[in-house]
């Protein structure tokens, strides 16, 4: 069963608003079982409206429409819809109680604008609107070849439109559509670039049941593979994919950090509360940006006592206690510095685990020996100080991302393998 | 001159992803004079791309693609286009020696995978990707009517992406079709939201001439002002804006902090670089946010010496000096606190002027005295500390960020201020 997505909107065609709607309504129609073929983002224009909806039902069974049945001058969804199924606007008494509720609630005289948004096209059925004032339309059309096409049209207003959707569009859908059981499962990963991860989980991918399919989504640092599967037996379904889930944990243990909305920074935390263990950092490269990462999650002072950001060599020896000697002799960005980073840290914060970080994140202070995206990230954990050497990009924001998660990575290795 | 934007991606229309390449893909061209009719997001399906491609070209003269240009399996855009161009693949040299050098940076070896990404299609002109293995396509179609298509394919990577569109894709756009002068000038605003901002400068706003129209992009912390004007005269386009912006400068001179691509970050790098000062930070509830910023800007080594995060009272204590005496009275979120904190950076670090914040970020740690977005932040300067108290909202994320921008902004007042 397929739908197509209709989203009417200047704004969202001059990029002043992200298509936010468009991710949303597919999220929950993919996982009511109903499979979005396309998305279509056209302007508030009569002509433009009436060719898209007479595309789409060369597509799709299901359109849905939303934006553009506000009560301003720009709004026309209304009126054109009325012309795509040769209709008239009649006055509904239910959508003009329901426009005189809403006022009363916050106190406002209905205007004439707003008396006009209980008008709907005859052959419609109007969907109620506790949130707003314009009703949603539902339309059923013959298709040449036999079946229906089912067009509903909603508000563009976010809210509006959400509680529309999943309040009387999709369960009205599904009582009408028998639909297959869809399941995702995203596994994120760390440590290794799309290539390279599809180059070593070749033949895992290639014996992937063919009701089961694959997307890598890369990102600074991470890459997530999402497996979609879809099936007729929910159960069934259910253990294809949890078993092609334990095979790639198999193939790939050290890369796999997490699943589906998870990010490090709480895998890391919630592995620290769990051992009630504390963290600090001693960033110099990364400039805070792990201890940021660390504080967005909620709690996270349950486990995590601070940083220090030397980002002087003077700052790494009198706070952090560096020796003059190791700076003088290694240079801030290397194994040494690094390590002693990690356990002064440890000892001065008075915590469980450390990280350190130090590299040469660019554009400037490469040199042959050390060039732009060179980093060095040490993590001293309870009676251990380990150091890794990385050699990253040209991108300034990119290398400190990719640190940051490295290190954060490192961090949940070793809480991991010390049980 | 019409543009339509392809999206392709599955993940689009499964919602995993919010389109954002396409707003932004549409804000870009819109500055550059060209309008978007339609976005279309379609799936990795042969069929889906071959069929969206000649509806496009029924509606629009230029046909920018993006995604799908990958090296793995899922990835079938390149094969299709060369498909729908009646083109073969051929070795390219000048894109095979970009990934080579792309991978010997990361000081790895190319995998047959990645030499597949130097194949194009004979009939396209290859476009450099210095961020990514896959080049960008640029295909041109005579139309029936007289006249050609460009279609252009780039990565769905949005860092990819923009570097080719700004860098390459629109400026060769612009040399071939004639486009109206648009001149844009931001306007950027710290300090109150965007409808108090709305209510002060109405009679500003209602006096802009009718060619000159206003956007509000609002952003948690900073509200940014975009006039767009468009003219036949370059010159007097130009006087029309910068005479409407030098009234918003008599205006609103305590809010306006820059313009156009400048930040915070480094407008106060600016300022500290050229009074050779320096800088340091110590930060409790934004948990080294301010750091990150500062340090994301190139050369900030030159004037950021570093930060304490002090997430804890013990290392307000032992690290920061805060006397355990204010802790105990006051209060860690407490004006006292803010201003020890400050002061004892300033010495400890060396610096000329140093920036605190505490506060309480939520979700949780509110109290009826001091509720969640409750913030104190602090500002040493030589010889002067200054602590400032806010009330912020429900949100950690946006609470954050919000006393970031706020502590960057006093202190580039303070920098302003002190000539």
């Amino acid at each position: 069963m397929n739908v197509e997505i209709i989203n009417i909107g200047d704004e969202l065609l001059i990029g002043q608003v992200i298509n936010t709607n468009a991710a949303w309504m597919a999220e929950q129609l993919n996982l009511a079982g109903f499979r979005v073929y396309q998305v279509t983002v056209i302007s508030d224009s009569r002509q433009h409206i009436l060719h898209a909806l007479a595309e789409a039902v060369q597509r799709a069974e299901i359109v849905l429409i939303s934006g553009g049945i506000g009560p301003t001058k720009d709004d026309i969804t209304k009126h054109t819809l009325c012309e795509y199924f040769n209709s008239r606007l009649v006055f509904n008494e239910d959508a003009y109680r329901d426009v005189e509720a809403l006022f009363a609630r916050r106190g406002y005289p209905v205007t004439e604008l707003n008396r006009q948004q209980a008008e709907l096209p005859e052959n419609c059925t109007g969907i109620p609107n506790k949130l707003g004032t314009a009703r949603g339309m539902w339309f059923e059309q013959d298709r040449p070849a036999g079946g229906k096409t089912i067009f509903v049209s909603m508000p563009g207003v976010p809210f509006e439109m959400k509680a529309m959707l999943t309040g009387y569009v999709i369960p009205k859908l599904k009582q009408i559509y028998k639909t297959p059981f869809i399941f995702h499962k995203t596994i994120l990963t760390q440590g290794v670039g799309e290539s390279f991860l599809a180059a070593q989980i070749e033949a895992w991918e290639n014996a992937l049941p063919s009701n089961i399919k694959l997307a890598y989504l890369p990102q600074p640092g991470v890459v997530r593979l999402r497996l979609s599967g879809e099936g007729l037996n929910k159960a069934a379904l259910h253990l294809q994919i949890s078993s092609a889930v334990l095979k790639l944990q198999e193939l790939i243990p050290d890369l796999i950090f997490g699943y589906d909305d998870e990010t490090l920074e709480m895998i890391v935390g919630h592995h620290l509360k769990e051992k009630k263990a504390t963290l600090a950092t001693a960033e110099s490269c990364t400039g805070g940006t792990i201890a940021q990462l660390i504080t967005s999650v909620p709690g996270s002072s349950a486990y995590f006592k601070g940083s220090v950001v030397a980002y002087s060599n003077e700052i790494k020896e009198q706070i952090l206690g560096v020796s003059a000697e190791s700076l003088e002799k290694y240079g801030a960005v290397s194994k040494e510095v690094v390590k002693e980073m990690a356990i002064s840290m440890q000892s001065r914060f008075n915590v469980d685990y450390a990280i350190a970080t130090s590299g040469v994140s660019g554009p400037d202070g490469g040199t042959p020996e050390k060039p732009v995206g060179t980093v060095w990230i040490a993590i001293a954990s309870p009676g251990e100080v380990v150091a890794m050497h990385y050699l990253f990009g040209d991108s300034r924001e990119r290398n400190i991302r990719r640190t940051a998660l490295q290190a954060l990575n490192l961090l949940r290795k070793k809480l991991v393998n010390q049980g």
